[in-house]
């Protein structure tokens, strides 16, 4: 029988509670506490919530702590102060600072002789995983990535800050045309616009000018200028019943050469759901890793290139070859 | 920059033909020599040409076998006698045998200090790390795999020793209903049938039974019964000319639930001109992380489950954070 692995939750977002129902799912961990900077009574969780002030009491009680705030502000703080006290894992996702938050936390985890699982989940993760090992079989050739059907936090944000909306939801969604393009090997040049739709949902504020707030989102720059944006204005009421799940998903593909020019594809796809109960699967069997490689002695920042894909599995290396090989 | 990984390549078939040409897109890699039991001046490869009772004397020049025999009777013998000399990487693709095969290469290389990857390719291999990590990451669902549009050596053999036929190939071909099932997250029972058809390209020697010979293979035990299978007959021209590429590839997909009752599919897929020219480009991608385990003093069998991802690159963790991740 494997040990039982006993995990705190830090965070008690959707991602949060992801990870909660996730644990239930795999006999091999325990969930000991959840930890927020909330008043502990308000957190509806089903294991014990505890104020975050009082973790440092919990780590003889806890193998791997399991990071579920933000990347804006949360994670860049919180996951350099706890890596020397527990092992840990997170999902910080802003792929431009991911160097100098490496550095940060290897620098951590060392210290304290833990090991910091970062960046896992699917974009950063899984999605990362493939394309590593897409473009180290196949050297000659385009890699694409298309996101979605999903919603866009940052995007429904941005619409959400728009003067007049009340409520608003945005979906990526990539160009099957795009996507067929690629899949058929065709190597193509795609634009931004060629590649991704985005289609928005909103609810107005009563007397909002329906045709500005369009344009207006239409034209914001970065995140809808180089798109084609579909806006549909909406009741309350009907964001509320379709629009309040969280489907992601998204492909990886690479198209190479080979020989005597053949052509060669993988492809890597997701269809989600639930894009944070997804994530929280994915940060569990990461955690698994960080718990067998702190087991076995290995300590600093590691992320999904530097781990093994045994390590996330229950199995033992015996089964895993004869079941799963 | 990179060591150059010095390589051999033992076996000159398909698959040792392929790896020579892999090895062109791989600058960080040289090809030392090709090893064969024929006499070498009949061997066309670029490069030398050695008979393999002379390998030994390459141990010094040599980093990396690539091992690129057959499963049945090659692998078996070889690997074993060889990974105590040399890292070695092979393909070995007798699922059920891989447990014995994995023993007696582990104690061969360990006896020697060596490396030795095994049973690496696409199924083994790929297919499998994704079996291992969508298994992994989604504990409640299944798994379906789906093979083809591809030539099956297997079943093109079984169908060329039928008496009356001269020659012929067999494409294993997944039904796109069943696959598109999985995909819905249908999670659907599907029998043998139902996966896959077969069919087969044939050509009749002078006055052979076309009739009985449909029949023959549509029964054959093992290999046909349990499939629905189209059987074609045709001149060998046509078979010559439109099959005799080695197009293959397939997809595994798991069909898993989180939370409450959320369905996620995790999809990975090959589309394959050249199914032996992208097999040998896995095993030089594994070549180059078998060096580097060895370089490291890590030694034994490995299998793809045991192998970071981050090894199979030329580039540096560094560089692979900042680019991949």
């Amino acid at each position: 029988m494997t040990q039982i692995i006993r995990v705190g939750i830090v965070g008690y977002g959707n991602l949060g509670r992801g990870v909660e129902k996730a644990i239930k799912q795999n006999p091999d961990f325990e969930l000991k506490a959840v930890f927020s900077r909330r008043d502990p009574s308000s957190v509806s969780s089903e294991a014990k919530a505890v104020h975050m002030s009082d973790l440092d009491s919990y780590k003889d009680e806890i193998d791997v702590l399991i990071l579920c705030g933000g990347s804006a502000t949360d994670l860049p703080e919180q996951v350099p102060a706890l890596a020397g006290k527990f092992h840990t894992v997170d999902s910080f996702d802003t792929h431009a600072n991911i160097p100098a938050f490496y550095d940060s936390v290897d620098a951590a985890a060392r210290e304290g002789g833990k090991v910091s699982v970062i960046s896992t989940g699917w974009d950063p993760g899984l999605f990362s995983l493939s394309r590593l090992i897409a473009e180290s079989i196949l050297p000659e050739g385009n890699e694409y990535t298309f996101w979605g059907k999903g919603v866009s936090q940052g995007h429904s944000d941005a619409i959400r800050r728009v003067n007049g909306v009340k409520n608003g939801v945005q979906y990526t969604i990539p160009r099957e045309e795009a996507v067929n393009r690629v899949r058929s090997g065709e190597n193509p040049e795609l634009s931004t616009r060629e590649k991704h739709l985005r289609e928005c949902y909103i609810v107005l504020e009563e007397g909002a000018d329906q045709k500005a707030i369009e344009r207006e989102i239409q034209e914001m720059p970065n995140y809808f200028a180089d798109y084609d944006t579909v806006v549909h204005f909406i009741s309350e009421e009907e964001l509320k019943q379709n629009h309040s799940a969280m489907p992601h998903g998204g492909t990886v593909l690479r198209s190479g050469i080979t020989g005597d020019n053949n052509k060669q594809i993988i492809e890597f796809g997701l269809t989600l759901d639930s894009n944070p109960e997804f994530t929280a699967s994915v940060l569990v069997a990461y955690a698994r890793a960080a718990y067998r490689l702190g087991q076995a002695g290995d300590q600093g920042a590691k992320t999904v290139f530097d781990i093994p894909y045994g390590l996330l599995s229950p199995k033992s290396p015996e089964q895993l070859r004869k079941e799963l090989l």
